[in-house]
């Protein structure tokens, strides 16, 4: 009844995306071109994007906190960035040859993240965490991947594993079990049952490959000391430890996860904000292991790793982008992380207070510029792993979120975590949470 | 000898490309982030292009036949490419929601070749084929893909089988024997023997999986009736037929390969053109399977088939440059392409008179706006396969390669076939038979 009277108020709204909706499914299967992007009763279609907001093909606008898949730091269409992509694209936007952005994109992640001895350039996180596992079977001559249990990684074949409640089962058809029977899943923040797993496949372990926040699983902050406890256990056990920062990379910290947690991974990956909006993946990390790539190793040698690349690897489009927006990053990185992390605390803090005082019994996880309020019910009490995300009372969430979009223009992937970008003010926060508590006064949630 | 002439040629011409190189080895594996992109002495870098040139750090200006692994059949920063990318750059990258253009294109790809019955957008070439993969298998409840021996379908896992000479052994370090057992490999245009490999997995076969015509492999052109046997086959025996046109779809003609050769595929995959010169992957075909996809089926249902998708899929701004590039391509087609495939023509005919009349054996194959020159010795007489180029003089195609590259600024990528755009012209043609006159005369190849 209360999901139905929000429904309806959305559809009423977004009476354009319902008829491009309906004429998509006639397109794509569900007519969707990403899984995550679907939510009832549909969703709307974006005509623009600008800052902090995205304006649907109703005319609505929204403050945008799903900021294309949490890449834009510095919002939709930023200065730099459109700047510089304004002289590129007369000047070529594939050269299908090496060139000098690459280098200095490059050579600033480098600085900027010292753990990326070497790189490789892809055009997709998924690809990037593909050839990550690669060369950590490639280096280590083993097979197995230890990963997080709901990590996603990706839909490339080898991550698409253990990413859905209940977690055990296939992800779907069309995966072989030959396949996936490689893949180890890892219960977050839990180390004693993480080890015990570990120690179970330790004969051919090849990898630990793991989000320092699972992002996409629920903004699942981590407990320090596991984080730790896993970098100890796989250098002490020669297990090469991969971090997945697509998502926290340039989010958490001008030096991602790696830095404000002090790890020190073998492998990790980079997407999303790197790409300034482009598309993205890279793979960075040891030198020793990172060379098994070199096309120069003869083809039939032991030590030759064939990993991509792809057509649009280094595309002069995307290398300009990352360039600009990693350049403002550093240039700007104290007032932009103190800005967004502050602005995240605001939200996290007013949030909590406020969902208290109306005794809605909630958590609102995050760091930094994530966040994400779960509902919580007899079953979970705390939100620490996977599993509790997914036992807890989602439909609250999905409602909550729906409401903010419909009655108060604020724009959440619903179910999925929000991310602030420099663009994002106090007075958005404060939108926020004044949206929050009207929306739990008025029962709606 | 010979060679070294033309690469210190080369290097002289080339020295802040050189310096680059090399400061990109301590970056990158070999320097590189795409392993076809790297030839001796080492990959010139490019500063711009435009039309049908490409121009490198050291000012020099190469007529372009990569372009950009041949997807910009309209040349460098068309037009109508860089006018709608111009405008959707203030309108937002990266919408990470649904959009109207993601519909127009699927439409218009739809009206152009309607075997796409649903169509699925990703982000790379590499993507699509590892989805129509997955299709396939969760369609058929079968393991074995069937693909040709040197076929190139991306850097993915489960497609990187069978890739390089001498075809059976594993395609480096890395990959799993488990999954690589599943894949089977076919001579092409040997029916024979194929059907002979097809009947020997029958039991367990979920597709076969080929390029109409071998790309990557060397520009090796399809006995149609190759073509038709293999379909005949799979109709016949329940097998799934997936045509991997990212190369050949709106390269041979508007309807692609599918429309040239009257073919009748289950599934098909697009890249390339259809991008516009920027990052995409499309999986389209039947409609019972591709529903498989879609993410309102249960997530335990056993019909329910998990794809990408990814961050950048339907990103608008790949959408409006493909749309840009399909709807021009579509106003245009009758003068583009009697256009580009005379060109063609005139290349392959005028290549062979010269190499017949400087008595060198050589066989150019190609079609329509592709060809590649081969050069033949005793082992090899004709090229129909992929083990036939390998066992070719490819020593010297590199020189002919290298020598065009710096004595006549004409840019193929060594070894590979070349792809002519809308933008070249006849006298290009004649500067490319003339030049290779030239060569052939001062004895350098």
């Amino acid at each position: 009844m209360r999901q139905d009277k929000i429904g309806i108020a959305y559809e009423n709204k977004t009476q354009n995306s319902k008829a491009l909706f309906t004429r998509g499914t006639r397109l794509f299967a569900g007519g969707i071109n990403h899984n995550v992007r679907l939510f009832k009763p549909y969703p709307f279609f974006s005509e623009g994007a600008n800052g902090k907001f995205i304006f649907d093909v109703d005319s609505n606008r929204y403050t945008d906190y799903w900021m294309g898949h949490w890449s834009l730091i510095l919002g939709h269409s930023p200065k730099p960035v459109v700047k510089t992509l304004s002289e590129q694209l007369h000047k070529g936007t594939l050269y299908g040859t090496p060139n000098g952005a690459s280098l200095e994109l490059a050579e600033l992640i480098q600085k900027l993240m010292p753990s990326a001895e070497l790189l490789r350039f892809s055009s997709t996180g998924s690809e990037a965490t593909m050839y990550a596992v690669r060369l950590a079977r490639a280096k280590s001559r083993k097979r197995v991947i230890a990963k997080i249990t709901g990590g996603w990684h990706g839909f490339n074949t080898t991550l698409m594993h253990s990413v859905n409640y209940p977690f055990h089962s296939p992800e779907g058809t069309g995966l072989i079990a030959e396949e996936e029977q490689f893949v180890e899943s890892l219960p977050f923040n839990n180390l004693d049952s993480s080890l015990k797993i570990l120690q179970s496949v330790i004969d051919d372990i090849a990898c630990i490959l793991l989000e320092p926040i699972l992002a996409g699983a629920g903004c699942i902050t981590p407990d320090i000391n596991y984080l730790l406890g896993l970098q100890e256990f796989a250098h002490k056990n020669d297990i090469l430890l991969i971090f997945d920062e697509i998502v926290t990379g340039f989010r958490l910290s001008i030096g991602g996860a790696i830095q404000k947690y002090g790890l020190n991974p073998d492998l990790f990956t980079l997407g999303k904000i790197v790409g300034g909006g482009m598309p993205i993946g890279v793979v960075c990390g040891k030198k020793e292991i990172m060379t098994l790539a070199d096309p120069t190793i003869p083809a039939d040698s032991e030590f030759r790793c064939n990993i991509g690349g792809g057509t649009y690897s280094c595309n002069p489009m995307t290398m300009m982008a990352g360039l600009a927006t990693i350049k403002y990053l550093d240039e700007n990185k104290n007032e932009i992380y103190s800005k967004i992390d502050g602005l995240g605390a605001k939200a996290r803090s007013g949030l909590t207070k406020i969902f208290s005082e109306a005794n809605i019994d909630a958590h609102i996880t995050g760091e930094g510029s994530l966040f994400l309020t779960h509902f919580l019910n007899d079953k979970v009490k705390i939100i620490k792993n996977a599993t509790d995300v997914s036992l807890s009372d989602q439909k609250s969430l999905y409602r909550y979120h729906l409401a903010l979009m419909t009655l108060n223009q604020i724009f959440f992937l619903p179910g999925k975590m929000g991310a602030i970008s420099y663009e994002h003010s106090e007075a958005d926060i404060d939108q926020l949470l004044m949206a929050t508590q009207r929306i739990l006064e008025s029962g709606l949630v």
